[in-house]
């Protein structure tokens, strides 16, 4: 509907998750309309990400150099890994500051239907990495959803036999949330894990 | 909370409209991921755009040349002009096939809290056109909002006193709607615009 170039870009913001055809259209315009300068700093910013920023050789977090900066630094604690599904996730935990261990980021979560299972996943890294290390235990943070579930057990199962303590974040009540409104699975398995109240 | 360039790249995609932060942390992701070729395509469908998309010098609509292809068609009549918000109005009102004259973009609608008032909108580049051309009628198709039907009295009162025709697009009930789920207001409309059932 439009003359080349801006048809072009439609398309191409189109391709990105979570854009439909409106909102393609509406950052076009925005793109279209905006300063030269603003524009330059955004392909530069995508450009700099696509040459620059690889995934670290121990954990597969993001990193601009060989080895992540949490990988690289001698504070975090060796002997314990916190295995995650992606990148962002973490930064969510290291956002708690609960953690000092180090990451092994998968790379997603087994999901048959899009064809992900446990070779499409950073797990034969993941066991390279309990031979050289002296690891003790592995806390496993995948998502609590079916894929993360999943992922979750088949890890669990795996390391197990291999005599390797597994642990996994607790599933419960939301701090701040409201008894009344939780789901009946999150409120069961508040109820499974519940904890003595006295200290 | 990530290494330099992941983090450049969220806040360059955080000031795109429409795109909050969590968006533009799943796009980054994204970006991070894609095959580099289709990153190359996104980054030069931009610098393409920013290049080479112009204004039309008539009518304001956007061309890869000095005057739309709209503007240049000796065959859309120019006795009539469609006085249109945005660029994207222009595609909207095409699809329709209904229309053969030309446009006018005005480039946004009277809105005071967002500090535009006429003299921000190409107003002065309309009234320049009705002396040049043999224009005979002026339609407005602003937005049926509080900013268009704004923009719409504005350009009428003012069309009308230099004596030209204009016109205002039909508000009622939309095609294929359900008069039960019509909101009042564009159901009243409907009643002020009815017309006789016979032909």
């Amino acid at each position: 509907m439009y003359e080349g170039a801006v048809q072009d870009l439609i398309d191409e913001l189109g391709r990105l998750p979570g854009i439909g055809p409106k909102s393609a259209q509406r950052l076009a315009f925005h793109i279209l309309e905006a300063d030269g300068d603003d524009m330059k700093r955004l392909v530069a910013a995508i450009t700099t990400v696509k040459e620059r920023v690889k995934f670290c050789q121990i954990c597969g977090n993001v990193s601009e150099q060989e080895t992540c900066s949490i990988c690289r630094d001698p504070r975090r604690d060796p002997s314990v890994i916190c295995v995650v599904e992606e990148s962002k996730d973490v930064v969510a935990v290291e956002r708690t500051r609960a953690f000092r261990g180090r990451y092994h980021v998968l790379g997603g979560a087994i999901n048959p239907i899009a064809g992900i299972g446990p070779d499409q996943l950073r797990i034969r890294e993941l066991l390279g990495r309990l031979n050289d290390d002296a690891v003790i235990e592995i806390i496993i943070a995948t998502n609590p959803n079916l894929e993360g579930e999943a992922t979750s057990t088949y890890l669990a199962r795996m390391l197990q036999s291999i005599g390797i303590k597994v642990t996994r974040l607790a599933s419960g009540l939301p701090v701040g949330g409201d008894l009344e409104y939780a789901d009946e699975i999150t409120l069961g398995r508040a109820f499974e894990g519940r904890r003595s109240a006295i200290g």
